[in-house]
């Protein structure tokens, strides 16, 4: 007989990932569809099932236990994808009854960040861990918060924006319409920002100026770790902010540990380090070096389907 | 047979109250002692021991099915008392066990705030709710957080300390050493501080000038409800810190609901009403209007009583 498998679905703007995972983590077949193109949802998801059902047939279909689906705006309870911004179609989408219909199988859905922290608690650095927070760092922060191991999805399933608590009145426009939003400083997208007004308003030499207009995350990431002062000064500033946000956090939570994952989190000790120091400096003193900061323990190309699967077991 | 009871004991700076209380929530015993004028936390628990072992006695021994204990820094993983700044007894006082000890009951700990929380949900305006917020305006701010129906502890039994968020950088000195803790302006002290400094910097006539040096957040809430516009701004402003940091905790746990509980929450109306409206002013677009505020609905003679006896069913 074989071992019991989950389906992982991680739904991009662009692609959507697949997975069969193991209750060890460990991904046993795996592919990929394009998001866009489907007129529907529908077809989306019948687009999803071709590519999957051989592969279930292959397993047996009695040993996939069920489809965890990551998705923007995804809604753990209702099962719904509500004005993703992101994805081709409109409205409220039912991804997880169309999923089960499609593959009679349980279907189970949340958002990206939340899938993370399931996958970490599941397979990766929080193993064991029943209070720890996941921070995604990409395009935007996203969060996920566990608490008594188990997700913090609030009363309507929404919890665990903290890309959106406000760290700067009157601060940086933000894409939900307010302004001084976490996420609009600390970010993949937000560090670059950082690094486009400071070219303007700054003007000493900088291995940043030859590339305006292109830098990224990961050209800033470089230009630091080659000693340039403003890349530099950029992390600094960026991890100032996220480490005051931080501590904040503590004091509802108190979690062991908040584990980094995404893009901009490759960045590695080069953020984390005065990330930590600035939450530190800013820690109501009861939880004074009582946090760790971890990266992510999932393996990168298989993050996000991990987190999704993780949600079945 | 008798009915199972709880005995909740709310250890005060001054006065310790103690009461038995049954499934329904209603305290069919009661009293108090003082709490100084113990030499060490064993007199004291000795002393709470003479007061309730007869009304054991006339209950059935077997009939009390435990006690809980809300008390300052209360800790509920290690039914400690960590330095506790109004308590009489220095360093680390292992409440849970001694009157576990003295009594032979199981008896568990927690602070103020978490017992209020615990108390809302089993007799009080969180029946049935899984994800609420209790917040406790008195001398501080406290906060009891539960999401998924379990309070919230964190990974050291300290979470929800939110009167210690910081809102205002380089704001007012806290307690705590640090600045700008939302605790200095949204609370009993913080309200009154408020109008202090207000009162010296501004000079309008207002009915607070006669009472300069005994201004409390009842003085200050009778004259605002008598119309007094320094009084009314000064409710107003406070509002404003107080709904802006709550917008940010709706981002983290979407509670269903937020309860004030404790001396400035009697000003109901005229404190609820401006800090809904800043709340809703400054919440993500996908929380809006999903959020009650509610006044606690534990009677207040008895509500730290019941709180505490909350924990042991």
């Amino acid at each position: 007989m074989m071992e019991p498998l989950a389906l992982g679905i991680d739904v991009g703007g662009t692609n959507t990932k697949y997975g069969f995972v193991n209750r060890r983590g460990e991904v046993v077949a795996k592919g990929s569809i394009a998001t866009e193109g489907h007129a529907t949802p529908y077809d989306f998801v019948q687009a999803i099932t071709t590519a999957v059902l051989p592969w279930m047939a292959h397993y047996g279909k009695s040993n996939v236990l069920g489809a965890g689906i990551g998705a923007p705006n995804g809604n753990h309870y209702t099962g719904e994808i509500k004005f993703a911004p992101n994805l081709p179609w409109r409205g409220i989408i039912p991804l997880a009854k169309l999923v089960h219909d499609a593959l009679g199988i349980k279907a189970l859905l949340t958002n990206d960040a939340n899938a993370a922290a399931i996958g970490e608690m599941q397979y990766g650095a929080a193993k064991g861990m029943k209070d720890f927070v996941v921070v995604t760092l990409g395009t935007g922060l996203g969060s996920g918060f566990v608490a008594n191991g188990q997700l913090i999805y609030g009363h309507d399933g929404f919890a665990g924006e903290l890309g959106h608590v406000i760290v700067e009145k009157s601060g940086r426009l933000c894409g939900c319409g307010r302004r001084g939003c976490l996420e609009t400083y600390a970010s993949a997208t937000g560090i670059v920002k950082t690094a486009t007004l400071w070219l303007e308003q700054r003007h000493e030499p900088s291995l940043l100026r030859e590339q305006q207009g292109s830098i990224t995350a990961k050209t800033l990431y470089e230009a630091a770790n080659d000693g340039d002062k403003l890349a530099l000064d950029i992390f600094d500033y960026t991890a100032k902010i996220l480490g005051e946000a931080l501590a904040d956090v503590v004091t509802i939570t108190s979690p062991q540990a908040i584990i980094f994952f995404g893009g901009l989190a490759e960045a590695g000790d080069l953020l984390f380090k005065p990330v930590h120091h600035y939450m530190e400096a800013n820690m109501l003193n009861i939880y004074k070096d009582s946090v760790q900061l971890l990266k992510s323990a999932l393996p990168d190309a298989d993050a996000a389907i991990l987190g999704a699967s993780a949600l079945v077991w």
